[in-house]
């Protein structure tokens, strides 16, 4: 696999989890393509999204130590780095603080493409906290005064990922994503974590939807194939392009 | 400059300029490529958009000569062909009929991408009424039972290209098109256009604001000419790759 | 009374009361400066907002002219000239024949302010009917192209007056016009309706309520009297002012 | 099955299938308890929904006959009554003649409960139509003076059913309703519609995935069964009640 | 009274007085039918909404204990519990710590039903803080991880009651509430709260008002009473109902 | 200049030069009628709008005295009183004292109108940030409760200035202000802010577009002079008014 090191993506997750079901294939298609991608976990999860631990009387600790080993394995499959900044989860709470711990993620990895949660999310309030904090250091981290180590940031282009009740959250895919060619990667690492089993065959399932309606969007003339899988993702700044497509 | 026999353009225009102002560069662009480009004018303009004719006490089959001769040269420029259907301005109205010579022009071009008007426009009902007009034609052409001759249309991406008020028309870029290397394919299109000369410099203002905004959401890194021109649409569909940029 | 030859106020109300109700404040508000001010009735509303009328089994021709009398009556109390088109309501069907009358009403009165109905109504449909007519009228009378007698017309502002049912309209208040001065005439005009006399305290108390809320909007330092009146607009187009206020 | 003959559910369809995939069960419910309910066909989906058909080279009227009986064998399954205006499709055209079959409809029929298509969909034009055309008849059914047999209409409400790509018409589900004790019958009745077969196992996987939420909305305490089947719909009016639940 | 445990309704309300002028009815509703009822005041609205103690000289204590009176003397009357945090208003700030008081308020009481403020106002900042921590709190008692005593809550419907000025609000009915058998309670209600007596006529006006368009929506066929009083509402989540109506 | 004490302008500006750009128009009228016009900049833009400063080599202290001296020069080009708070920005913390001081301010300077930033700018969380504060301080100054120096405020309008990017911004200029008779002072006001050279001629152009802009909902029967030069604005609440216009 060669390396392409012009080009890196990072994803913002507010828990342990979310970059697996919601953004795996972009992450496989990315570090398939040689180029670096970052998770940056905010939180483990630990307390919003880990409810079959909790009833099976685990504790804090565990927990924690639980989510995380599962998240490393998945990002390992997938082919990304993975930090954890333990901030705290149900409520994620936003602050100056956790902020500028993402601006020097920014300006370290100098990312090329940002993934994150939506703005909007009426079942889960970090979901749109993890957002905002992602969306303010990534201007932060552009602006030559501000105080972090590295060189102002450019402008990558931010896309929100998929949430999990989608018509709820505001979602109105812009972008589909292909990620057939990734897609037993994506099957992997959803497989690796074990505290959410019963979002499996959910996030399989949702990848044919989104798989079927890109082909619709595509039209049956580009021939592509019945078992095709896609992720939806909606932009937050609009595409720089030389070519409409 | 080669052929490219597979990308077809097609530009559905209510009346005879506005697919130069507004989608000049992105016509030029495709041409330059060796793609086929269709611009389909629904009217001549030549009630609505003809002010300094009428001032000039011309009658109205001089007007739509004018305006179609004036068309044809601006056109031949960008490097399209171009079809007048005649339908009259000021109102256009929307009709089953129109809509079915679409239908037809859709299977005949079998573009690859669609531009046209916004549906919203306050200061102009013709461009809504094209724009609808547009969108549902490309949905009949798609059905193989619609009865016109030729294969069902694919699912080609349809983009409305800049109203003149872009905030009152609700017009949000989703795509900013580098429009730089066939800029002067445009400026000298728009000078074809000799009844609407106090829109010249307006547009060529534009290409420049649009080109900041360009280089302001692609980021200081690319190493963008200073003077980059830029043209913006809104997507009407979801955008389907297999590379999030 | 002297006249304000410069001032030209134009109504377009979809039936026979509807002018009274959401706009006689406004009506005689220009009237008492002197202003000319025009009611264009599409339609009497004779099918769907007499069902008094029709239910004490009247015919519908004695309908019609029961409507036009007291909507005369009711013009004329509030300082208006009227206009019946005839056009028949319920349904009221848009066409480019009505919407050209517009067109020669508009050039022959050369409104400096329009007021018609919102452009959202889920419980009537003529209304919308009307405001896109009215709405399209004024942007084709502006064309020196369009062939109808007299001068292009200028762009004089559009506001919707209120809808029956205000949040399900999408009606949310940009104007709060105090017409305090004028109330008394306002409800003798609403008292002409007589097919519609559950209308009159609704809007007598509306008027209140709108002035509770103009009064919340100036604040209290501005001396308003305890019974001030008001009514509700939304503006189509931006104001153009020299002063912020 | 006990009649009751205070309840009658109506259902406006642009196509002969379209009150199967996206009704069905809320059809099967309401006969379930005794509720009269009858389905529209504005068309056969001749020629918009039947590729198929087209494919194996049909012609146009036994296709028509096709869709026919499909659709009768599906409301005969569902429990309703139906009726066919051939108004033909693709486009489905908006007139006052076919607006006022709706509205004698309306008056002999005397729905309790409107359902019918979102008024936002960028894939199908025939289904905001056929909602408009719904919408606009249960108005003017409403009205004394609108010359139709039979006494003037209540207030039923209105649902949109599901479209087939929700966020892309901006439908935010209102209501989730249990199928679950009615889904054999849906199922049942969506095996009739041999020209779609392709859509069976994609609804039947909707109805599981609407369950879902329905149950993430309702509550783990209530305790649903694991296979419980939903479908959603949107409200077009407030919903009167004495209970808020 | 029979007392009916299995339903509990909470309401969450910024200041003192609002969950009787926006949710009286709602309230004595439930409790009329033996449900409990249990209203958290974040504050007294000492500072915001007691104009008319201020400017009698009264002391912020003084004014703290007069509004918690009045608010005791309305939830008995009512028949609800009452709770007071005295969180401090103008500004209520939003913080952990009061959002934790509310999630082991919902873990206690255990909701069937949650009524809050709207999440817009602009005419005042508490109520739409109020409504996040209300809405962020039910998320946060829903997690089986959250550290606070008892079991985690289901997942009730919540409700926003009517702002002051709706349409500034974004406030569009989704359900109107039938609360005429318990309008003289409400009423009596308000005319305990002694230090906003410019509110009792406002709210009873109100209740005619949403009566008449509730009775609009239900029909005219449902025979409702002449003086049906009415509360508005809008819903955050989708209606969860076996039978659409 | 005679002083017109009943009237002031209060600018709440998040760094030291917007209120040049967006609002010097404004300003430079109001002072221009003897108006009172107060500018208070949250911060100086020391980090987030210095880039130049940065580049060159500068230190914080040096940029902040910069910025304000610039500020203070072009303030007083423009015939207004300046403030500075120094919060810091990029971030510029929303906060309960920041937000505090401007209540102080509001209820010395009496303001009769407001203008400050939009409440979304997804290129700047500073703006948004200033803009929650100007409207929520706006509240907290009109409660006689509210413990600060001075009477209550009144309700002073509110206008949003432009952002930079409106499209992205959501800002649909409800106002377009004719600034042309001041606008060589808003130039020589904008001169004086060396540290953002690259603005001056955009804001400008600026000037000229909303000009156009003007002119074209103004009509062309006003006679306005070709240079016309205008700001615009987007109203926060109704507007009061004794004559539609």
């Amino acid at each position: 696999m060669p390396e392409n090191t012009s080009e890196s993506l990072l994803v913002v997750s507010a828990h342990a989890g979310d970059f697996v079901w919601r953004a795996g294939g972009a992450i496989a298609l990315a570090a398939s393509r040689g180029e670096r991608a970052t998770v940056v976990c905010l939180s483990y999860g630990e307390r919003g999204e880990s409810a079959k631990a909790w009833r099976e009387g685990k504790q804090l600790d565990e927990i924690k130590a639980l989510r995380r080993s599962e998240a490393e394995a998945a990002a390992d499959v997938l082919g990304a780095d993975i930090r954890f900044l333990d901030a705290g989860d149900y409520p994620l709470i936003e602050s100056r603080q956790l902020t500028d711990q993402l601006v020097h993620i920014y300006r370290e990895t100098r990312p090329t493409v940002v993934l994150t949660h939506t703005l909007v999310d009426p079942y889960n309030g970090d979901h749109p906290a993890a957002a905002r904090m992602a969306l303010n250091a990534r201007i932060l981290a552009q602006a030559v005064g501000y105080d972090a180590p590295g060189q102002p940031l450019g402008a990558p282009p931010v896309f929100s990922f998929e949430p999990h009740q989608s018509e709820m959250s505001e979602f109105r895919p812009d972008v589909l994503l292909d990620i057939t060619e990734v897609f037993e990667l994506k099957r992997k690492a959803m497989r690796c974590l074990g505290a959410q089993q019963h979002m499996w065959t959910y996030y399989e399932d949702l990848a044919d939807r989104r798989g079927v309606q890109l082909k619709r969007n595509a039209g049956p003339n580009l021939g592509l194939p019945h078992e095709t899988k896609a992720e939806a993702f909606v932009r937050h700044y609009p595409h720089v392009t030389d070519r409409l497509s």
